[in-house]
């Protein structure tokens, strides 16, 4: 196993099916994870949950040596101001006024990676259709909201939340987006902590709006075929993928 | 080898790179292949190429009896005049225009399959960007300038062409879509030609606008890394793939 990423994973909206299955597969290669919820008591609940998944309620160290749990959940605001790795899954509907609550909560410096896709059923349309965002994806909105100094990544959003919350592998890539290499780096090192995935440096943030068309296609292809849809990139060079 | 499609295959601006590559690959799976181009001269110039490449000067017959050659160069209207299966194979930039003059050599009841895409570079910008087309999709803009009676089927945006013009299978899947269920039919036929692709139904030709758009994420992954892009689609029961 790979080293630990060495600090606390937040995962906002980690109550819902894609943030449950990222928290549980990150706890599950040895990640320190808070789950956030509008609620403490549900996101605690969630932590519980997964603790159970995994078999373990031991308390591990993290670096500053202060014993933490493995899992725990806490209130969104309380979970994005315990650490700087924040992983935004939720609905876009919700998405900016969330990230105007927390404005205050994010600490300089933090990467928040996003996982949102504006789907048309935020506002009741399809979730095989998109809405069209001013700033081009729902990551470059994101990027509008967060403090100064906070670095998007666009990362995780063509992931099967029932492959994420299951034990098989997960037979997709990960298309990593963002302006500040080292945050795109970041996001690289958590991906690949999930068997199977693979991760690709997709460039700047703007690419975002396309890898987010694609979880819409991915749903389109899913409900026409009673599957559960991932992406592999082909063709490129060894290099190019990042693996565990 | 599966039976032939049994009707000649137009590809419209079949003398660049993706056109090339596509009639090549047809033509060595046996099927009758109309290289159409503004130039007829260039279009036999590359229908030669093409015997040349596969070795083939002989004459297969057509399913009406008639004599014709395997791989023919004809003017853009003549082409299209001459069968029912027309493969639009132009830069964007080109395709309004060209619809337009074409229209009255499109036969009623043809089949047209679109692989344009509407990338920036067609208005001086970049290949890893694309341009909103008021249709949705390349397309779909297709679709409102055909005659009536014209099935437009949108397919083979995200085949790398240099992989088409090489001799290796095509690790690729071809995301099949549109309104009419028989076209898309003929559409994954055709795909499945070409060894190493399988075709997946798409759905609703709306849902081009998505497969449209990873073209220009390859692209963008291609300057990169140094590679030729690629997609597959995973997750998926058997039944949604097709392969030959």
């Amino acid at each position: 196993m790979s080293p630990s990423i060495g600090r606390q994973i937040a995962v906002i909206g980690g109550t819902g099916p894609a943030g449950m299955g990222l928290a549980l597969r990150w706890a599950r290669a040895g990640e320190s994870v808070i789950i956030g919820s509008r609620d403490a008591a549900r996101a605690e609940q969630a932590a519980e949950t997964i603790r159970q998944r995994i078999g373990d309620s031991t308390r591990v160290g993290t670096r500053t040596g202060v014993s933490a749990p493995h899992v725990s959940g806490l209130e969104n605001y309380a979970a994005c101001a315990a650490t700087d790795l924040l992983v935004l899954t939720i609905p876009f509907g919700a998405q900016a006024t969330l990230l105007k609550e927390l404005k205050t909560a994010i600490r300089p410096g933090s990467t928040l990676i996003d996982a949102t896709v504006p789907l048309a059923a935020s506002v009741g349309g399809r979730a095989s259709r998109t809405l069209g965002v001013w700033q081009g994806s729902a990551a470059e909105q994101t990027a509008e909201l967060v403090p100064k100094g906070v670095s998007v990544v666009a990362a995780f959003q063509n992931l099967s939340a029932d492959v994420l919350n299951g034990d098989d592998d997960v037979d997709c890539d990960v298309i990593v987006c963002s302006d500040d290499s080292k945050a795109l780096a970041v996001a690289m090192e958590l991906a690949v902590k999930i068997p199977g995935i693979r991760a690709i440096d997709g460039g700047k943030l703007e690419n975002a709006r396309i890898v987010e068309q694609i979880t819409a296609l991915l749903i389109g292809l899913n409900i026409r075929h009673k599957g559960h849809g991932g992406v592999r990139i082909t063709g490129l060079p060894g290099t190019a993928y990042r693996s565990a």
